[in-house]
C-alpha cells in the first residue's frame, strides 16, 4: 500500500513541478517583456524631443534594472549568479554545490533575471529558468524550505538522494520546456546534457512534467490574447514561427551549410575559451575584492552595453525602404522589422537599430524573417556580430543570472544571415534559412549537444522540413568545436571545480587498474568504535565514506559495509546511540530509533561539518557507537585489478558516489546471467528466501 | 594512430549504414507503391467491364504478392518472419537469436515485405525496415557475409560484441528514420525502445546515421519529382503533411482527448493480448505442422483480406458528394479522397471504399485530411475499425515480414475520427485532428513508448502546435495500457523466449540477495586444466561462463577471471594450444597466437556447440590447456549479499551478460570517489603505473 502512495505522490509532484515552472516562466516572460517594453516606449517618447535626453533615459533604465539584479544576487542570493546549469549538472552527477537549491536562490534567480534580461545585457533567461525549475522541484521534494519553516513533514519520504535527483531532473526539463516552449526539447536536454544516466520510468515522468508545462503555458498565454498582458502576448506558442518558409534546398547548398557548421564550431569554441579566460580572471582577481566591486562591474558593463547599442545605430546611415514593404518604417511601438532610428527621411529605416536597439527576442525574429532579402547590409551584420560577441564574452560571469542560449542564437543568426547574403547573390534562396542554420551552428559549436538542440531548434521555429540540414550543421559544428575544447557547461563546471565525469573515459585509463585510483590510505572503522576514535578520524581525514570492518572471534575479519561521513556526524551530534559497553547492541538492522529521513542531508544546506559536533564531554568520548545499523550493507565493489575504464562506466552509468576496492576474490560462489534475473525464474524464491535472508542477517 | 583509424572507420560505417538503409528504404517504397498502384490500376480497369472479373483480378494480384512473400520467408529466410524488433531488442540487450542478422535474412526481409505490403495485408513495412537497417549494419561490421564469401578481413577489428551492438543500434535508428522519414524519431526510438543503455558518444553516431538517412531520402525523392518513379513520388518529405490545419484547441477539449487516450490504452492492450493468444496458438499448433501449412495460412488470410476489402465497400451505399468539393469523385487513378467505387450517380463517392479499397498510406492520408467534415459516416468508420482490427490481429504472426506501426496508425485514426465526428456536432473543430490524436493513442496503448512516438508523430505530420496534446494522449494511453499487460514488443519477445530484462525490477527483488539468484552449482576450472575435464564440463553443464581459479603454492586460491564457453569451444576445436605438461606456459597475456577477432562469434551464425568439437584422440584428451590468456581478467563482481535490485540495474545499465558472485570481502583496500577518477588526478600516474601494471601481471 505504501508504494501506491509513493507512486501517486511521485506523479503528483511531476504535475506540480510542471505547473509551477510553467506558470513562473509565464510570469517572468510577461514581466520581462513589459519592463523592456516600457523602457523602449519611454526612450522613443523622449527621443521625439531630444536624442541626448533619450540616451540618458535609456542608460538610466538599463542601469536601474541591472542594479536591482546585481544587488539581489550579490547581497541576498549569491548562488543565483550565472547560468546554474553547470551546478545542476554537477548535482545530478553526484556532486553537491552547497546552497544551489535553496529557496533563497530560487527567489534570487527569478527576480535577478528580470532585471538582467530586461536591462538589455547580452545574456538570456533560459539557463536561469532551468535552474529555477530545478529549485522548485527540489523544494517540493523536501517539503518546503527548512529555513523559512514552510515544511510538510509527511512529504519527507522523498528526502533521499535518488528521489531528490529524479525530481531535480524533472525540474530541469520543465525549465527548458518553459524557456523555449519546447516540451520534447526539454526532456531531451535533461537527458543528453544534464544527467549522465537514464531510466525509462524516469523518462516518462520527465516527459509528463514537460507536457504539463506545455499545457500550462498555452493556457496562460491564451489569457494574454486580449492584450491584458501589456507588451507580451503578440506571439503564439512557437517563439519564432517560421512556417511557410523556404522548405526546400538544392543539393549544392550542402556546401555553404557545411561551411556554416565549421564557422559555428570555430566561433563557438573561441567563445567558450574567451569566456573561460574572462571568468577565471574574474574569479581569481576581481571578485575577491568584495561585493561592491561586483556591483560596480555590473553597472559598468550595463553602461557599456547601453552606450554601444544606442550610439552605434546612431552613427549608422539609414537605408531607404525597399519597394513594396508594407510597414516601413514600422509604426513606432510595433515589434517588426525596419526600425526608424535617427532617420531623416520618412521612408528610411536603420538596419543596425533594427537588431541592436531592440530586445534580443525581436532581433532574432527580425534576423530569421524571410522574404526580406538585403534588409541588412553586410557591414551592419559584421559590426553587430563583432560588438555583440565581445559584449557577450565580457557579460557572462558578472554577478547576475545569465543564460547563453539566446545570445548564442542571436550571434549565430547574424553570421548565418551574412553567409546567406553572399549565397543569395548566386542563387535564389532565403536569407532567413541561413540565419536559422547559423544559430544552430553557433549553439552546436558552443554547447556541443546534438539531439536536444536539434529538437529545440525545430520546436522554436516550427519548420520540420529543415531538420536534416539542422542535424548536419549541428554535427559538423560540434565535431569542429570538440577539436578545440570542452563544451560550454563542462568548461565552466571545471572552472567552478565541480568534478563532472566526462562521457568518455580517457584512453589511458584502460592501462590503469582500480587500485591505482585509490589515492589515500583507506581508513576503516570497527563495527563498535570508540567515539573518540571516530572524531579523530573525521578530524584528520577528509574522506566521505568509511568501510566498516568486523573482527570475528576466530581472528578473521569481514567487511560490513560503508558508512558515510554525514551519517557519522549526525550520530555524533545526536549522541543518542552512544553506549558504554563495546559489545554490539543491535542485533539486526531494524529497531533503530531513527527514521531513514533523519539522515537525509537537506540538499539546500551545506550539511553538517565536524565543527558542528562541538566538544563532547570526556565521558562521551569514552563511550562506544555500534555502527552496524547505519552502514550501507552492499555498496558496489570492484576487484583491485579491474580496469579503470570499467570502474569509470560504473560510476557514470549508475550515478555512483563511492565504490569500494577489494582484494581479488579467492573464490567465486556463482555466476549470474540474464536468464537468472527474469522474474519468472526468481518468483519461486520469493516467500521462503525472504525469511532466509532476514534470518541470515539476524 | 590505431585509434584514429578506428574512429574514422566508425564514422564511415555510420555514413555507409545511413546511406545504404536510406537507399534501400527508398527502393522498397518505390517498389511497394508501384506494385500496389499497378494492382489497383488493373482492378479499376477491369471494373469498367465486370465487377466479378475485377474481383478475381484483385484477389489474384494480392494472392500472388503474398505468395511470393511467404515462399521467400518460409523456404529461404525463416528468420525474416514477423517484425524483427523483438529480436533486435533482445540482441542489443545481450541475447542473441541465431540467424537474425544473416545476409539471407536481409534479403528475405526486403523482398518479403514488398509482397506482404503490396499484397494489401493488414501490416506495415516499418518494423521490417528496422530489422533491415540492423542487418545492414551488422553485415558491414563483420565485413560482409561469411557464407557468401563477401568479406573484408581488415574490417574485422569491429568483430567484437560492443562495436557490433553499437553498429546495430545505428542500423535500427536508420531503419526507423527511413521508414517514417523521421530522423530524430529514429534516434529516440533506438534509445527508448531498443537499447537499455546509452552512451553519449554513441548517441552522436546514431544521430549522424539518421541525418544521413534523411539527406539520402530527400535527394533520392527529388529524382522522383519528374514522375520517373511511377506511382511513387507525389508526396513530399513529410509523409502525411498536415500543416495549416487546426492549430489551436479549446481547454475543454482536453476531456475528449483524455477519453481518446483511455480508449487507446484499452484497445491497444486488447490488441496486444489478442495477438499474443493468436501467436502463441500459431507457435504451439499450427506452425508445427510444417512449411506448407504456413504458406496455405498466409494465402487464406490474403483471400480473406481481399474479400473483405472488396465486398464490404461494394455493399455500402454511396454518398452524394459534398457541395463545393473540387475532386469528387476523384479522377480515377489519383490518390485523393472520394473514391468512386460502385456508385451509380456520377457525383457520388463510396466512403468505405475510400479507406478500405486503398493502400494503407492513402487511407491514413484520407482519414487525417482536414476540412472534410462528415466525409465518412460513423457506420463506415465503425465497420472498418472492427473488421480491420480483427484482420490485423489474425495477420500478425503469419510467416511474412510484418510491422505494426501503420496498421496501428490506421486503426487509431479511424476511432479518433469517430470521436471527432461526435465532437464536431457540438463545436466547430476539425475531425482530422482527432484522427491524428487517435492514431497517437493507439500506438501509445499498444507499443507503450512516449518520447519517440511523440517525435515520430510530429515528424510524420509536421504539426508542432499539437505537440502538447499528443504528449498527453500518449501518456494516458500508455498508463492505461500498462495496467493490463506489457508493451507489444515485450510481449512478443517473451513469447519468443527472448529474456529481455524489463526497465523496472520487480519490487520483491529488493528482498533477495545476489546469492539467491545463483541457481546452479558453480563449476570452476583451474588455470591449467586437462582437456578431458573441460570437455566433460562443457558436456554436462550448460553455463556460458566459467570462473577460472588458480591454486597458489601456499594452498590459497585466487580468482583469475571468467572464461566463456564459446572461447573454450574455439580452443578445443583448434587444439593448437594444447600442451603436455600441467605447468603454466604463458607468462602474461600477450604473445598468444590468436588475434582477438578469432574468438568473435559471427553474429549471424549459431556459434560453435560442443558437438562441433568432435571426438578428440586419447592423447589430446590427456593434454592440458593453459586458460590464463583467454580469461576476461576483470569481470564485474558483486558480493553475495548485494541486493538483487542493485545487481539488476548493473545488468541493465551496463548491458552485461555475466556477473560473478563472490563471498563478502574480508577487507577493503580503498574507496574510490568521483574526484579520484578525474583525468587531472589520474594523469600523474600515467607513465609509471603502466609499467607497474604490466610488471604486476607478468
Amino acid at each position: 500500500f505504501d508504494h501506491v502512495i509513493y507512486a501517486s505522490l511521485k506523479w503528483t509532484f511531476a504535475l506540480l513541478i510542471g505547473a509551477a515552472t510553467g506558470f513562473i516562466a509565464f510570469l517572468i516572460n510577461v514581466a520581462v517583456e513589459n519592463l523592456a517594453g516600457w523602457k523602449f516606449t519611454a526612450t522613443f517618447w523622449v527621443m521625439q524631443y531630444s536624442y541626448i535626453l533619450s540616451f540618458f533615459v535609456y542608460v538610466l533604465c538599463n542601469g536601474l534594472l541591472v542594479f536591482s539584479s546585481v544587488v539581489i544576487v550579490t547581497y541576498f542570493a549569491p548562488m543565483a549568479a550565472g547560468s546554474g546549469i553547470p551546478e545542476i549538472k554537477g548535482y545530478l552527477n553526484g556532486i553537491d554545490t552547497p546552497g544551489i537549491l535553496l529557496f533563497r536562490t530560487l527567489v534570487g534567480k527569478v527576480f535577478g533575471s528580470l532585471g538582467s534580461v530586461a536591462g538589455g545585457l547580452a545574456l538570456g533567461k533560459e539557463g536561469p529558468l532551468v535552474h529555477t525549475g530545478a529549485c522548485i522541484a527540489s523544494l517540493m521534494g523536501q517539503g518546503g524550505s527548512t529555513k523559512y519553516r514552510i515544511t510538510w513533514r509527511w512529504l519527507r519520504i522523498f528526502k533521499n538522494d535518488r528521489d531528490q535527483r529524479d525530481l531535480v531532473t524533472c525540474g530541469a526539463a520543465a525549465g527548458v520546456a518553459a524557456a523555449f516552449r519546447a516540451p520534447v526539447g526539454g526532456v531531451l536536454f535533461a537527458l543528453e546534457e544534464v544527467t549522465s544516466w537514464w531510466r525509462s520510468h524516469l523518462l516518462w515522468r520527465v516527459f509528463f512534467t514537460s507536457a504539463v508545462v506545455a499545457v500550462v503555458l498555452r493556457t496562460s498565454m491564451k489569457l494574454c490574447n486580449d492584450g491584458i498582458c501589456g507588451h507580451f502576448g503578440s506571439g503564439g506558442f512557437i517563439i519564432w514561427n517560421i512556417t511557410g518558409w523556404q522548405d526546400d534546398y538544392l543539393f549544392f547548398e550542402l556546401l555553404p551549410m557545411a561551411m556554416l557548421g565549421v564557422m559555428g564550431g570555430l566561433l563557438g569554441a573561441m567563445f567558450n575559451q574567451l569566456t573561460w579566460y574572462v571568468t577565471s580572471w574574474r574569479r581569481c582577481y576581481l571578485h575577491k575584492k568584495g561585493d561592491r566591486v561586483k556591483v560596480i562591474e555590473a553597472l559598468l558593463i550595463s553602461l557599456l552595453t547601453s552606450v554601444l547599442s544606442f550610439c552605434l545605430p546612431l552613427m549608422k546611415q539609414c537605408t531607404p525602404c525597399p519597394e513594396g514593404a508594407a510597414h516601413c518604417p514600422r509604426p513606432s511601438l510595433d515589434y517588426d522589422n525596419f526600425v526608424d532610428f535617427h532617420c531623416s527621411a520618412s521612408n528610411e529605416y536603420n538596419d543596425l537599430g533594427t537588431i541592436f536597439f531592440n530586445t534580443q527576442d525581436d532581433a532574432i525574429r527580425n534576423l530569421f524573417s524571410s522574404k526580406t532579402q538585403h534588409e541588412y547590409s553586410s557591414e551592419t551584420l559584421l559590426i553587430f556580430f563583432v560588438v555583440f560577441y565581445l559584449l557577450a564574452v565580457v557579460t557572462y560571469g558578472i554577478n547576475v543570472p545569465s543564460g547563453q542560449f539566446v545570445p548564442g542564437i542571436l550571434l549565430g543568426a547574424t553570421y548565418g544571415r551574412l553567409i546567406g547574403m553572399l549565397m543569395v547573390k548566386m542563387y535564389n534562396i532565403d536569407e532567413g534559412t541561413y540565419a536559422l542554420l547559423g544559430a544552430a551552428s553557433f549553439l552546436g559549436g558552443s554547447m556541443r549537444m546534438t539531439v536536444s538542440l536539434c529538437v529545440i531548434m525545430v520546436e522554436i521555429t516550427n519548420n520540420l522540413q529543415l531538420l536534416p540540414l539542422i542535424m548536419l550543421v549541428l554535427l559538423i559544428s560540434k565535431a569542429v568545436g570538440d577539436g578545440f575544447n570542452h563544451g560550454f557547461y563542462d568548461l565552466h563546471a571545471e572552472l567552478k571545480q565541480i568534478p563532472i565525469l566526462e562521457a568518455r573515459p580517457k584512453r589511458f585509463l584502460r592501462h590503469l587498474a582500480a587500485k591505482d585510483a585509490v589515492n589515500r590510505k583507506v581508513v576503516s572503522l570497527s563495527r563498535v568504535e570508540r567515539v573518540e576514535n571516530i572524531i579523530r578520524v573525521l578530524q584528520t581525514v577528509s574522506h566521505n565514506g568509511f568501510p566498516v570492518i568486523q573482527r570475528l572471534p576466530n581472528g578473521e575479519s569481514v567487511f560490513l559495509g560503508l558508512v558515510l561521513r554525514s551519517h557519522l556526524l549526525f550520530l555524533l551530534k545526536s549522541g543518542a546511540d552512544f553506549q558504554h559497553s563495546p559489545v554490539p547492541r543491535h542485533n539486526n538492522l531494524n529497531g533503530t530509533r531513527y527514521d531513514v529521513t533523519d539522515f537525509a542531508k537537506t540538499v539546500s544546506s551545506k550539511g553538517l561539518s565536524i565543527r558542528d559536533v562541538g566538544n563532547l564531554s570526556a565521558e562521551s568520548m569514552n563511550m562506544h557507537l555500534d555502527l552496524l545499523p547505519f552502514v550501507n550493507p552492499s555498496p558496489y565493489v570492484v576487484a583491485e585489478d579491474m580496469s579503470l575504464t570499467k570502474v569509470y562506466s560504473l560510476f557514470r552509468q549508475l550515478g555512483l558516489r563511492h565504490v569500494c576496492v577489494v582484494p581479488k576474490p579467492s573464490k567465486v560462489m556463482g555466476v549470474i546471467s540474464r536468464k537468472d534475473l527474469l522474474p519468472e525464474v526468481l518468483e519461486d524464491k520469493r516467500p521462503s528466501q525472504i525469511e532466509m535472508t532476514s534470518q541470515a542477517s539476524s
